[in-house]
């Protein structure tokens, strides 16, 4: 089948999965197709895998990583969290997450009736002292409250925002302190990594992090994201946890294989660089115009403005795709793809309808 | 990565997951590379397949099936099943069934707690007075007892036989008296229509197949299989129920393209017919060897043999790779890309070992 | 074992599960021992049942409610709740409902992964717009959302007040227009019933509740709570889901006996009336003592105050027994059988230790 | 309601829970009435049975076993057999198991979709070779397969058979060997204490049992039995979990009461050895007659006979209640209020119908 056409001067910030797959990630599927392998795994792609991971994470020497792939961040998500959980526990999440918000109850359903415990804090992150006071009046070890089991980060969190270093490593010694497991939503981790500047082993298991989803799909890859575990008391459940949920694929080496592609000469931090150029370029252009705020600091490749909708409705007219997250706020997402075009046309349209508007009044 | 070559004269029946993909297939992702399309199932690929299975199956214009790309087989089957049962439910299987053996119960983790009731039957296949008595004794309507929801027929069979058309009507209208709906796993559909010479139509839904597992990866697919439900009822559960076990890719036309080249021109008859066509090879060159016994007929694409373990010992140092089922019996397992010059070891080893078994007793 | 004596001067407001039970329901377990009788339901005191909640609900005769005794009003909810929803759906209660605070998430275990949705309201309510903005921006049909099933009302509330006749038809009407079920949690349905003077069927089935949790155990039953289930369809699924949550007993005699009692001649409205008459005492002493504030209507059998730590510490020492729901919010629950000497020691303690507390400031 | 009385020569052998309850439960209910107690297990009543049966079950003193009430056995089996398994274990049971043949899969259900594996015996026993060989094969750490968790025992069996004290071992041993935790449904453990003369403590913990389903309702309880977890670490999870099974009763202290006044001057022995006695006048009755076969040897309360169909006719026409197991197998259960008068009307119908069927042929 052709492919559709871009319409002409139809500029797409819908989401960062409409995008295109990175060629070195297709061509590493069809170079790994040849001979054969060994299935579920047994292959050498996720041996070299396993290999080039504990690099990029710089674990040590005794304490590899851990590495799943899985067809989508949700399973890496909510298989995670259910490792992580007893059936009775509760997950401390932000009331922005992907896990609270998009995912149906998937750790719920994953981990047999375990609860998300929402928290409150800036620009989708947790806030410190919302965790610890729910933590600790949570009912720990009384039998008719969910026990608290883990927390969850976003990093970037699901309003585009990054958090430092230090915010991570505060959240996660709260989290020690009552003995809870830490999993960070990785869907966009290297984007979080290209703005920060710093190692993938400071932002996870250095910080504290046991379990990560590793997302791919969204920032390049195709039918393939991973869960990365630090903790190897995990590794063991996870395998067969995955191989229940139908997760392991039985010719592995084309996922393996995509990983390797993805972190293959940096290629990962490479595309969200560009990604998070074209959220800095919308931020530049749109600062300031009349009726335009931004919800929280661009700081990944998400852009989250509110709007008018008279504007909102201009932006349409033009051929801008978005993703209406309510009557006044919507939010453009940058792919690793995304041409200065279309950050063009975005931020020309915008300024356009905001001055007619301003002119309205 | 450079590809591991097949080691010198290794012959690989270990399974059909350990083969390559066809290159049709890996050139269709390449093929749907560009530009954006709507993610989680929204784009054009995935309207494709809908359109090109409605033809492929037959379907009456107002009863299109409804196709869901799926990472595994597994995830197929359970999450079929658990849309057919409810948590109390009996799911009736034969004893071979690859969902008891090889699933580690998906079903019952999907379901929330439904049971597999196992069958006796023939060469893998469920003997219909077995399935008769069982039902008739399972105490429909009494709260102590799992209720029969379900029926779920492998076809090709997990020991390599095909039910032909009679058998698989004659089982499906013992569900229906029962009120059971039934469900088909079909990791070796193309095997069992290459073998039968029948339509997709006949062997499914005029068959009273409800819902399917439609293999792809076993003959030639790469990260993808599929559901195709007969049932509309089942569309909207299937719907949620998949993206909530993580199994709907936000980038799905890279799932999508995968299953219109691997049903355009034929090509999973095609390369189903291959891999039976070498099974076959196989069964010929090996029947009537001393001490060699079939376990069941040879009419899709494995052959299970009893095997002196001296044999099994003598082929595996020979550098042919196949499955130890049990201390006697071996499975081999023929690839679509199977080649005369592996079949042709295997028989000439198989040969010259069961020979000098005989000579020394 | 001997009873333990009542401390000197001990006044138990901890709960009214503290409580004894009633005379005519101890008295019926008697009744109910000898001869055999069918097991798991089959006998004639379940029958019995069946036929006098008919009556006590008033149903069309055509349409008698389904009687299912269970052990407690855990069982009660979140059976109940898991008849209502599928796996993927959403339940909206109030952030302060039992359901939510109280029974470690049993409701998300019964559903196979339900998710409790919480809605603001006053005084443990819960507040229309609340509910009806809630539904609107769910994502009804969405994949990746959490599908709106079912509302669960608490009657009384938990926190003492008791939902107007009206409020809860109001709060029907919005579930029926987006296709909810209603479940009412009436662990305390006698009080409310005694409040408003109106009928069980009013506050139910009239009302538009789908399902009832029927509370007799705080009130003065002993073993025994039931579920009452008004929608047919319920019945069957009920029936099997008990069996296998282990909530139907096979000497089902001695639960339904217990059943009869609790609604014969009016004692479970009697018990309710003293209660709340007890309750209504407390308030009536209290009101207008520095530095003392109702968190909600006294309605039912509960009072929260707020009060100051030094006071919660002076009721404690002069030996009133109440539960610390924070650091300064303190709850005092009647029971059936509070005695006027126990409301008496509560509000002389408290009118003692708030006038120590003005006099210090 | 006035109890209906025994039809006029009715003999009931339908099931042990068809029998009314000792009066020393009923009374000890009765006394446990007055005062207040804290709820969900607080109260004296358990704390005394938590002391009581350390005694009866002659633990180290600083072992204790824990004791948790519930309602139904089922329960105690389900809830016990969830807290030794991953979602993803077997359970290994005789295939006459409760847990497999009347429980609509609870234990599938509470433990998130374990699966049981059923084994080959005599007289509803697990033979040890079965267990070996399955335990052998099962596949340990393969991630495809259900993983070997638990092993579980009925003492007596459902067919009504005793394993001595040596079967007990050799069958936990094999368990240890492949750590697997062993659980025992003592639903009629009475019964088998009181054929083996052995002591509870020999029976359970010293011979391997980790956890225990300790009945209570079919040996003259009335709504409830127990779970007795002999090793602590199952002790908190139990307890969340039995809390939000809606297995933990608010006024605990009615339910505690009831399990000391079973064990109390050794009640349980003496009811279960009034029941044993009966069924032993039926097996020396009817042994030898015509046409009449035992099931299995007759050491507990239950007698299983294969008769003619005419045979069973007659026995219901004479007022005989019993279970049809198979058109050809009947159960006769012997409750612990047997009368000989009613093994008396039993065997005199028997003898009629035998000799009446012989004279015929």
């Amino acid at each position: 089948m052709p492919i559709p056409p871009l319409a002409d001067g139809f500029a797409d910030f819908r989401s960062d999965n409409t995008g295109s797959a990175a060629p070195e990630i297709v061509a590493a599927i069809a170079a790994a197709n040849g001979g054969t392998a060994a299935g579920y795994g047994g292959d050498r792609w996720l041996e070299e895998v396993q290999r080039r991971f504990a690099e990029v994470f710089e674990t040590p020497r005794n304490a590899p990583p851990r590495v799943f792939p899985v067809a989508t961040g949700t399973a890496a998500n909510a298989l995670s969290l259910a490792a992580l959980t007893p059936s009775w526990g509760a997950v401390y999440c932000s009331k922005a997450a992907h896990i609270e918000t998009s995912e149906a109850n998937a750790t719920g359903f994953f981990s047999g009736g375990a609860k998300l415990a929402l928290l409150d804090g800036e620009h989708g992150k947790i806030a410190p002292q919302a965790l610890e006071q729910a933590l600790a009046s949570a009912g720990v070890g009384l039998a008719h409250k969910s026990q608290p089991a883990a927390l969850s980060l976003t990093q970037a969190t699901d309003l585009g925002a990054v958090y430092a270093l230090d915010e991570i490593r505060a959240l996660a010694a709260i989290a020690r302190r009552y003995k809870l497991s830490v999993h960070m939503d990785g869907a966009r981790l290297a984007n979080a990594l290209a703005r920060l500047g710093c190692s993938p082993a400071e932002l996870t298991w250095k910080a504290g992090v046991d379990v990560l989803s590793f997302g791919v799909t969204k920032n390049g890859g195709l039918l393939c994201d991973a869960i990365v575990a630090f903790d190897p008391a995990l590794a063991q459940r996870l395998a067969i946890a995955l191989r229940r949920a139908g997760q392991t694929w039985s010719k592995m080496r084309f996922a393996a294989a995509q990983l390797l592609a993805y972190v293959e000469d940096g290629l990962w931090l490479k595309n969200a660089a560009l990604a998070n150029a074209a959220a800095q370029r919308i931020a530049a252009g749109v600062k300031g115009l009349p009726g335009v705020a931004f919800l929280a600091p661009v700081q990944a490749n998400e852009v989250f403005l509110t709007l008018d909708p008279p504007v909102m409705d201009g932006l349409e007219k033009d051929g801008i795709g978005f993703f209406h997250r309510g009557q006044t706020l919507a939010r453009f997402v940058c792919r690793w793809d995304c041409t200065e075009q279309e950050t063009g046309a975005l931020i020309a349209s915008l300024k356009r309808h905001t001055a007619l508007k301003a002119a309205s009044v």
